[in-house]
């Protein structure tokens, strides 16, 4: 099986590539990199993000094998959501992403106003 | 101005990371890493996208100033698309994201099967 051309549709990786970077992805692997957090306390720190959606991205990153859900036997029970060893794996190369982002906005920023300001 | 919170709805890094991971960011960006393609040579690299989203990712990456659009000027017009320096500066961390996939695919697919297999 062709597991590694992410330019292929039925390509494995182009489908994880998907899950990741898709919409929420990244936002919520990297909220949970300083550590579990309760479903409202997620939605709480991925500002925009709705619950619908939320629900839907968590899914498929459990799935996925990237978080893990835990069911404490409370009452009411208390569900919390944390990275899984393979989770916390992808947080280093998506780390990497953010960082070049935040460090590179100003310029980023600056293009864009020159796009803007020039005749289409 | 908060340039760097990219939970932020509001922040700038958050915008980029959007516009680079939303569906198709990912893929044209790495796709351009090979060197410069026409808009009929990467749609066939990027399987799946279609015309009216690849126009679309294209003109919000050149906006941020990520890729560039060169017209030569035969006829007709030839019109290609490349990485700028800012953008190639990005597909590092990129590829670093694929690497990372690509090499555990076969992790996501198991973790995967046994979600499947599982009673929910």
């Amino acid at each position: 099986m062709e597991r590694d051309d992410v330019f292929r549709r039925d390509c494995p990786a182009r489908m994880v590539l998907d899950h990741v970077t898709g919409r929420w992805g990244v936002l919520v692997l990297t909220a949970l990199r300083e550590g579990d957090l309760r479903f409202s306390e997620l939605r709480a720190k991925v500002e925009g993000v709705s619950e619908k959606m939320l629900s839907q991205t968590l899914r498929t990153l459990v799935r996925d094998g990237l978080v893990r859900r835990t069911v404490e036997p409370t009452v009411p029970p208390r569900v919390s959501y944390g990275l899984t060893p393979l989770g916390a794996g992808i947080t280093e190369p998506l780390q990497a992403l953010t960082g070049w982002i935040k460090s590179h906005a100003a310029e980023i920023i600056e293009a864009q106003s020159t796009y803007d300001a020039s005749p289409s």
